[in-house]
């Protein structure tokens, strides 16, 4: 039997196995479940065991466990494959806002609906299943090792130190992503780079306690307009970032650069509708698509200070806080950006307070994933083949901190290789995967790793 | 028996009776305690009728209760004298800062400790006894009305509307309040001017939920950015508000009010430690304290946007809030400041959110309190005789709104004649009250009636 053959007779089993594993509800953000965690790490090696793999085992690590199998016998002369996925999902709430339970998972129209059916569960699924139905022919055309983890949806905190861990068991020729996009159904996509990113909190400090805002408000500094001050410094109305050197590590887009980016469609009316925004808007002289793709930026995630409830109360507050996230591109550093930022801060602040810019765990490179790679290589030709058209090579604005974990620690390339759409409610009520797509992934991967084997 | 020895032979049963007024936990902060300010309003009813005046009864509000009572036998050519106090205290908490528990008042060194005992349960009482010493000996020297609240410590939203409708039964000569400060126990002051107040809520909206910070950072408006932008705008960093038209209606200090605000002793360095701030700053060419007591402000009470707990959450967030109040001095208005900042704000709100001034209801206008004044002039001498020293004319940045009301409703300019101090902790916890100025109030209340009535 041809493993096409024997995925098409599997896959009703499949699709039951891929809703058992939904209905672990594995929210790594909910100490609530840990056990759930460790359920469903089990499940994973369960799963891999079953498939064929050899070693398949949880690892313990700070926070939730990982898992880990291999499969090494095609011989030194080919070469290995590490895969990577992951088995936690984001919170499913608000629960009222699901047509079904999130953690009962149903199908309708070609769809499996619940939480994690798309990101990743379905999506680690695919090489899982392709591994199973070329073992089931007698053997892996390549050497394979799979790392999945359980921390994905809170920024993986213990997975750097985890992979570090684990490095040498973890050693591969190129590893490839089963948590990734496709463009659409119809239309496949290579990703050829990431934003890094780094995380600042700014801490700024007036009077020990909170004072009464008559008494005292005319005679010291209040640290939220202190906060204010500084935060404005940080970006003019036009959205230039004006902290001094910022972009001095920022290596512009070529004009090549620029017309790769435009001959990928962009519907501007319609991805602005997708936010309720009123407009559009920033760093001048670049497309939306430029800057979504290819500029850095610094947003405020968060502001607290003082009185937050109902009315109104007279106080000047004690301090205020400010969250920060820059997203970074070539060859900007977090640490580089974290320094420029908190020698801006300094300077700018106002007289009346302390400031002080805190470095919050959890900060990335960016990522460009080079065209010369062969894993890349092989991926957009397989993806060509089975699409029936060549995949856009596109960037993302977002950051995947394990990505350069495993180009610092293990020194490889990442290939992004997954079968979700961003239509598929990815962290909102009513996530749901296409079952074409759980279908044609497992496809892409069996040819992917005949094709590097070859 | 005179009213001094009367005062002094009945001393200890009053201060029993202040220690009982203190245990009622009349928070009128906490719903919880709705069943205590019913019970601390019928207390003072019972006081005021055991006092010996007349019609003392609880009338209720839409918020908390008020309480009225009178004596107006003294006759037509004798002025009727308001005098004006609150049952209600600030919540207790923290309460594990306390030396001895809030509510159950213990005496020491001379000294009652309890929330409330300086503000104002002890305050309120003075005039009260010195009715009582007064009548003790048959009558009052002029006629006298109570009026008495439960919402000071919540910004008394139900008084405006309960004193126009018991204006007619409210009406009066004048009002003292018996809630207010003296200097210090050996220097006594005759408060000239309160600061107003306006409050305002600025609300920024941009995306219609939170957003991915990566995946839309570059291409819309972040609110919590666009309100610091906003704030910063306000007021320059040193401390000069720049919204246009603010100063406009603002009179200028003369050399007369300037010489008058220096000739009162100020240790700036003893006043910043109070509060622990690292500076006294604030608009350039004014004192401190010219500040403090004379030129309007604007200060950020609390600050309110996406992700506020621990870590970071990459959030572009869907909006950003700030409470703003500014204290207004003559002849700003609510509205006109109101105004002022809402054409500002609007003028200044970058591209890609909108922005709106929400009014928080609670305003009040500025007051000088003039010196012509007969109560003023007759409280000022009476203070001398029993201080041994002439009162200074001090200012406030505060606000007190029912003095505003008293005006606007009832034609009166009050004289805030009380006897706490600054250093007796007010709203925090080992709230206490100088026994001796208890025993003062007493006496410059049962004096000042006796020469109004001369």
């Amino acid at each position: 039997m041809t493993w096409t053959a024997y995925l098409d007779a599997h896959q009703s089993r499949f699709i039951a196995e891929l809703m058992d594993f939904i209905a672990i509800p594995s929210v790594s953000a909910d100490p609530a479940h840990g056990a759930d965690m460790v359920r469903a790490a089990e499940w994973v090696a369960g799963r891999l065991t079953a498939a064929g793999l050899d070693h398949a085992r949880v690892i313990a690590t700070k926070g939730h466990p990982v898992v880990v199998a291999d499969w090494l016998h095609a011989g030194p002369d080919r070469p290995t494959v590490l895969i990577y996925g992951h088995f936690d999902v984001q919170p499913p709430e608000p629960l009222e806002a699901w047509t079904s339970p999130p953690f009962v998972p149903e199908i309708r129209d070609g769809r499996v609906y619940g939480r994690g059916a798309s990101d990743d569960k379905g999506g680690l699924m695919t090489p899982i299943l392709a591994c199973e139905a070329l073992l089931a022919q007698g053997a892996l055309p390549v050497n394979v090792k799979f790392f999945v983890e359980g921390e994905e949806e809170i920024g993986s905190p213990s997975i750097p130190d985890a992979v570090r861990a684990l490095a040498h068991e973890l050693a591969a020729d190129m590893v490839f992503s089963a948590d990734g996009l496709q463009w659409t159904p119809d239309q496949p996509q290579i990703l050829e780079a990431l934003k890094g990113i780094v995380k600042l909190e700014l801490v700024v400090k007036g009077p020990r306690a909170d004072q009464h805002s008559g008494l005292y408000g005319a005679g010291i500094a209040n640290p939220a307009m202190a906060l204010a001050q500084i935060l404005a410094s940080l970006k003019s109305t036009d959205g230039t970032i004006t902290v001094a050197g910022f972009y001095d590590d920022v290596i512009d887009l070529t004009p090549e650069d620029r017309a790769a980016i435009a001959a990928i469609p962009h519907d501007e009316t319609a991805w602005l509708a997708e936010t309720g925004a009123p407009a559009a808007v920033g760093e001048p002289f670049y497309t939306t698509r430029e800057r979504l793709w290819a500029r850095p930026t610094i947003d405020i995630n968060g502001l607290t200070s003082g009185w937050q409830g109902a009315g109104s109360k007279t106080v000047l507050p004690a301090e205020a806080r400010a969250k920060i996230t820059c997203r970074l591109v070539p060859v900007q550093t977090p640490e580089g950006v974290h320094r420029r930022i908190a020698d801006h801060v300094a300077a700018h602040c106002p007289p009346g307070v302390t400031v002080e810019t805190r470095l919050i765990p959890g900060g990335a490179d960016p990522l460009i994933l080079p065209r010369g790679h062969n894993a890349g290589a092989v991926a957009e030709s397989v993806l060509t083949e089975v699409y029936g058209r060549a995949p856009y090579r596109a960037r993302v604005g977002g950051s995947i901190p394990i990505l350069s974990t495993f180009r610092d620690v293990l020194g490889l390339h990442a290939v992004v290789l997954g079968f979700s759409h961003d239509d598929e409610n990815l962290h909102a009520p009513d996530e749901f995967f296409r079952l074409k797509a759980f279908r044609r992934g497992q496809e892409v991967y069996a040819r992917l790793l005949e094709r590097l084997g070859a």
